[in-house]
């Protein structure tokens, strides 16, 4: 098998994204984890650029990488500057990492209208820069930034520069796809041409604005490239960067290459969503691989057929890739979904269709109202086994009431009351919180806690609110989604409601009795 | 230059997608839109599947389409039932579209695993099925479904079927990637293959599981497909479909195929966030050549370079797309960003630095806080107008307060007070609403309206609400995101706190002054 290696720049180009920006501390924890995963290496950022990028260059000298190699991220020194005494090329040493990597620029459009200079003096510059950290005891690879769109309007200068960063030391040239619109076709047949005139290993960086970023790796890595630049969940400027979730798993099972372990591409659904929780952005639910749907299936033939045979729908098992295969239950279900979804909760209700009819009816009727249960199925598990087995009403509330108050100094204040029900015994309670939604949650707590203990471990990680359009024109319903989370597992309810605070109090109130649920199964597992 | 035909199936397999549940009424939307922009064919459902496909079908009988084909879709016959007398075959006659696309069977798998009957009865059922129809007097296009793993596995028996296919009438022989997971080099030698031994007219229809849809639709209209079947957004089942939006322009601009117009595509933008509107699903800000940052520029290197030739990071101009350049202010912007910013709005501040880096240290402070302006340029202008402006305060709330109050019958009540100050003028408004924000927003409108009678043109269509993970554990602040739109355009608004209540506050009273600084701006222009 050929080795292929992994140039993971989540932290670099990654966090050019539009809505991310890590902390330092969010930097030392995704490289920590990429390190754990086998990455081979991890783009820390630009020193000098910020001073949170020298931050985490000084924090990172005290982490021992297992398995990475952390590299800085820089370019060749402005025009006139000295090498000695450029400050992008210090930042490059004060980082103090072995690897360096530098882009200088190979489409002469670029050095014409942006650097303003020369095309010799660039070639200088990318000799100079090279030669003297090299000098200084770094190994650096070399960014050739725009090669695909340089090599289409003057292949001789393009080649002409990678020549020059070869002979000056550096040990790997990777060619980029800096504006993203490059087709897989010219991507293959021009790293095959290059392969074929320069004696150096190799890379590919892309971008997605053409959205094939992914098949522009694949094909650059059949025609020779032995490293791939990208980042995790495709995060970068524009519309991202190369997606190494999907690329990473097609080259080791789809094309045998030698990259990562089969055991890191086991942890890949776990990493794509460690990385998004700490960029606070969204998981892309239909990503390739590692996406809550990438293998979840919806239309009635599609989830008859799986129950005969996986391979019938799925291009890989979920399981490669540590995903797992759901199947969606939602108005275009039949019932045989209803009880392939209830066996994959081991119930056995397939003897009896009525039950499988009475929850598809209740689904279609709260889908109708706006309730969306492929996303929430903790909510979907409260609802069926509402319907077919005894009623696990663990309390019922009463009585809510939140006000907010603003006052003129910007003061506020939240304050929530409820009366629980709790098989009988009422309790009274009300609370005060940083929002409403807080303190509701404080209240039922409050009102909670002596009759269920387990609470102290389950917490609220995240919850969204969606206006849904009505056609009506009326003032709008909402969808409330809350996430929680306990030492297990994390789950999702749903709440809809024209109020926010009655479509949250739903979802808060589902997200506890789904916990109760799940503890008490737990329990009598044991 | 050859012509490509765009076959959509958004309203048939994009109805696939986890999310996604179209009315009659938003089908018929869609279809409208579909026709005006110039696509070939509309694959409108599954008549029988469900009433709602057999009631679309029924309206869409009464619409005259300028330049669409509508196709119906099904498969080929249930095992042993008879053509004259089988449901599916029915339903499409009942449709009574001219063309009709029905797949079949041709990975020996399939047949084998799923429909459990032989490879002979197979080809029968494609063979007199497509002869049905065509007695019947339908053109009729034929899926071969799952090719490309048929073709792997058993690749006399895919092409068998085709041919029968072919023999029996069918006029187009779609390539099916079903799983999704084919490689693009694949593809292309396959389609390759295909066509040099079989002599009709061939399509692709490729999903997203590998990442690789749009490039190998591509590869495969290279190899010599003459029509592309996708969906808008690359909306469809686990990844989605082949997205159309990147594979058109791509088409046309990159390899110059004569597919739609170069004034379709202009209106992709438009339509692309029209199709994501009524499939109430959240455009994806970083698709392909219609996302909202397509062509946004955040890192500083790149902004200096846009200003000086934009080709330097843009594989194509927006403009040919219908989107736009958008130079996104973040704690990485350097200077040079807000005034470009600014000049953007037309205002020089160019010539005063200092007020850059004002505007650009309270940037940094709110997004410190947990405010985004890359997604509130509404909320950022307002911020600019504030430091180099004259301050355009039209209002200010002196109190605000809300209760909501949830009763034992389930009865919800909502109620807002705002006192609000507007240039010395008190007015003190209550209001009820069917949600708290609902209920603000009347109460500020009751006591703004006399002096701004325009706000009776806005309405608000959209917000978000992001729980921001905090480190320190505490109740977690919440980022509020509004969109409000009048007759004109469309803005986004940011509030940010650790009460909804007060986030949702600070958006909407953002929107508002926003549309009076628009308003006011507007009619200077006049």
């Amino acid at each position: 098998m050929k080795k292929v290696y992994i140039y993971d720049t989540t932290l670099r180009d990654g966090s050019q994204s539009a809505g991310i920006s890590f902390s330092v501390q969010d930097k030392i924890r995704i490289a920590q984890k990429l390190d754990e995963l086998g990455i081979d290496f991890i783009e820390g950022g630009w020193p000098g650029a910020t001073p949170k990028e020298d931050e985490f260059f000084k924090e990172a000298r005290s982490i021992k990488f297992a398995n990475s190699k952390l590299a800085a991220f820089g370019s060749t020194p402005s025009v006139d500057s000295q090498v000695s005494n450029d400050p992008i090329l210090k930042g490059l040493l004060a980082s103090e990492t072995l690897y360096v990597t530098i882009f200088g620029k190979t489409w002469d459009l670029h050095v014409k209208a942006v650097l303003k200079t020369s095309l010799k003096e660039n070639l200088k510059m990318i000799g100079e820069s090279i030669e003297y950290l090299k000098k200084k005891g770094r190994r650096v690879m070399f960014d050739a930034e725009h090669f695909f769109d340089g090599y289409e309007e003057n292949p001789k200068y393009a080649v002409e520069a990678i020549e020059v960063a070869v002979n000056a030391g550096a040990e790997c040239i990777i060619l980029c796809d800096t504006n993203g619109g490059a087709l897989t076709s010219r991507v293959f047949d021009v790293v095959r041409e290059v392969k074929n005139n320069v004696n150096i290993d190799l890379g590919i960086h892309t971008h997605n604005d053409g959205e094939m970023a992914v098949a522009n790796s694949i094909a650059a890595v059949s025609a020779g490239c032995v490293q791939v630049q990208g980042t995790f969940n495709g995060y970068g400027e524009r519309c991202g960067n190369a997606n190494l979730v999907s690329i990473a798993p097609a080259l080791r099972f789809k094309l045998g290459f030698d990259v990562l372990s089969e055991l890191a591409l086991k942890n890949f659904t776990e990493v794509s969503n460690f990385i998004a929780e700490v960029a606070n952005m969204k998981p892309n639910d239909s990503q390739s691989y590692t996406g809550k749907n990438a293998f979840a299936h919806k239309a009635g033939v599609h989830i008859n057929a799986m129950m005969k045979n996986s391979k019938t729908y799925e291009h890989i098992e979920p399981d490669k890739v540590g995903n797992t295969r759901r199947l969606l239950i939602s108005e275009l279900s039949g019932k045989s979904s209803i009880i392939a979804k209830a066996e994959e909760r081991g119930v056995a209700i397939g003897k009896n269709p009525d039950e499988a009819k009475k929850i598809l009816k209740e689904v279609q009727a709260l889908e109708n109202e706006g309730y969306q249960f492929e996303l929430a199925e903790a909510s979907l598990i409260l609802l069926m086994e509402r319907v077919y087995s005894v009623e696990k009403k663990y309390f019922t509330i009463e009585e809510l009431r939140v006000i907010v108050e603003k006052h003129v100094d910007g003061k506020i204040e939240s304050e929530a009351t409820v009366k629980v029900n709790i098989n009988g015994e009422i309790r009274h309670t009300v609370a005060e919180g940083d929002g409403p939604v807080h303190a509701m949650d404080r209240a039922l707590r409050k009102a909670l806690n002596e009759f269920f203990p387990s609470l102290n471990n389950m917490r609220l990680t995240d919850f969204s609110v969606r206006v849904l359009d009505e056609k009506a024109g009326t003032a709008a319903k909402v969808r409330v989604l809350v996430q929680s989370q306990d030492e297990n597992t994390s789950w999702w309810t749903v709440g809809v409601s024209e109020n926010i605070i009655d479509a949250s109090a739903r979802a808060l109130i589902d997200s506890i009795e789904y916990k109760f649920l799940k503890d008490e199964e737990g329990a009598s597992k044991k």
